[in-house]
């Protein structure tokens, strides 16, 4: 057992408070990490308001981390203290389904162990990246490639691998046309991975407010979606559009701009169901689709990609004390565009 | 010109009654057909009653016509006079976009010229298969194989390939789970189609009162959704719900019932919009998906499949004065399993 510094939310809503937790003794397969990088995810936010489900308090979030190997378990083989490496939105899974056993441990059927506010296999409740340190079995481990900055890598960790495993699932790449609806945490990162990967990239904002910023981060366009123009001249246009917005849409407005065949994904969860006219789907045979961040491989893949194509997350760092005004910013989307907090102020 | 013998609804929600209507004469590319049977498809009361959007009156439905060519147009190639063929939801396209090159005539750019209630070419309403005539461009019209008798083969046009179709696209076959949902007009072709094309193949229906025909038309497992149990054991089951209901559903509930990367597939197009949590397609990747008919040149390979299989619509086969009194048994799902019309009755 280790003690280390972090933030907790105490109660439901309640600010994030500085405390200490303890972490589990180094077993024969984990890896200790000392945290560097916590980013800031709206799923965070969400989990300490309990707008999806109850949590467990104490809550520390924190589910993309980014740090060094400071020691290593007697069966550890992938990692070497010193090492740099990441973890993200899960730290475990049954491994033995056929979802873990084809390495997409997300959809663990047994359900995975999330970072944060989950219970793991020895009864524990599980405390997530905003704190100095965390003690994770290596296979759920990544590891973060000399050419990426831990910093711009840590929301690469969830908001990189959400955005880039459906894109790979949708293939998109040279020839398709893939729209990003929205332009946070990540929107931001899904444009700079589907401009990557070879698509004609366009970005879908309620304003024209980040569109410098969008053409800069690798979008060929830039449209607002409270200009109803938008939705006449995008008929039909794209194959992809991954939603990253967790805000009510007119789903029918959007699906319309799908060529035939085309796939509306989503990964941003709003809180309340939508509504859908099937006629939306039925016509051009479209699909209303979901995908949840993405498996172990995949996310080290994801690195690779992302330091083969010099793509980071663009960040704000902020000192632990400022994690609460961060929150506050974060649902007045007033952050460009992820905060990654500096561990060291813990 | 010609004119031949319908029924047709003088209004919205009007009975239908015998009339007679205009056939335009037989052009360049034209052929004339001798309507034999035409099945009653479910869309012909939503029509009839506009429960979709405002139709033009008279109306007179049908799109699901089997008969004999009577007569040619001087570029005609294809068909020759005393040839069987098929005419099934449209009569025309624009022949040039990106969809109708690539045999997707039915999701045209320009929107397609439907069977009956559309405007064609000539500027002319076009009137569908509750006659005993019909005038069709050779591009439009298939052949129907002789080892399926007319009757049965009617209903395909419609019924047959709006389920084969998404049965194809989504790869149902040896190894994959399709549940088909209703088991009325198009349910129990795709429970057959399926069951060709070798996929396992379970029917999830109100109750158990058809499970003896489903089991004999080539289902492998029969569920009533009116038990929640069913829910339960099914849980993650499916590669591929075939939705063919028009009514409002659970979807949630029944999207759990798919693998991860499963999708369901909606054919019934319910008048109302449905309400969705969109954590049930982001949770194991699924896809809510729809698919309307097919296009001409996969109906030519639904029917050959059909008559290579030995598969035909359960029909029962009505004089055209019982046509108002099938509506109202198929509105109570008083059918087993498709109302066809003998033309000579009209």
């Amino acid at each position: 057992m280790s003690t280390v510094a972090a933030y907790a939310a105490p109660a439901p809503k309640a600010p994030l408070e500085r405390t200490t937790i303890e972490r589990r003794a180094v077993s024969e397969f984990d890896v200790a990490i000392d945290i560097m990088y916590s980013g800031i995810c709206h799923s965070d936010i969400h989990q300490v308001r309990e707008g999806w489900s109850e949590v467990p308090f104490p809550l520390v979030p924190g589910h993309e981390i980014a740090g060094v190997v400071t020691e290593v378990g007697s069966g550890v083989t992938k990692y070497a203290v010193g090492d740099r490496v990441g973890v993200g939105c899960f730290v475990d899974s049954c491994r033995r389904c056929e979802n873990c056993r084809k390495g997409l441990e997300q959809y663990c059927a047994e359900g995975h162990t999330a970072t944060y506010a989950s219970t793991d296999k020895y009864g524990e409740t599980t405390y997530g990246g905003y704190a100095t340190g965390i003690v994770v079995d290596e296979n759920y481990v990544v590891r973060i490639p000399d050419a990426l900055p831990l910093d711009v890598a840590a929301p690469l960790l969830c908001a990189g691998i959400t955005t880039y495993s459906p894109l790979r699932h949708w293939k998109a790449g040279p020839g398709s046309k893939v729209a990003v609806l929205g332009m946070g945490g990540l929107g931001h990162v899904a444009v700079k991975l589907a401009h990557a990967m070879g698509a004609e990239v366009t970005v879908l904002s309620q304003s024209l407010r980040k569109k410098d910023d969008g053409l800069r981060l690798g979008a060929d366009h830039y449209y607002a979606t409270s200009d109803p123009q938008t939705f006449e001249e995008l008929d039909g246009t794209f194959d992809i559009i991954l939603s990253t917005v967790s805000a009510p849409l007119d789903f029918g407005a959007y699906l319309k701009l799908l060529k035939t065949d085309g796939a509306l994904v989503n990964v941003g969860l709003p809180e309340e169901p939508i509504s859908l006219n099937l006629f939306s789907v039925v016509m051009g045979r479209r699909t209303l689709a979901g995908s949840f961040i993405g498996g172990i491989a995949e996310t080290q893949e994801m690195l690779d990609f992302c330091a083969e194509h010099g793509v980071g997350a663009e960040i704000e760092t902020i000192r632990a004390e400022e994690i609460n005004t961060a929150f506050e910013r974060v649902l007045s989307s007033d952050v460009r565009y992820r905060f990654v907090i500096d561990a060291a102020t813990i």
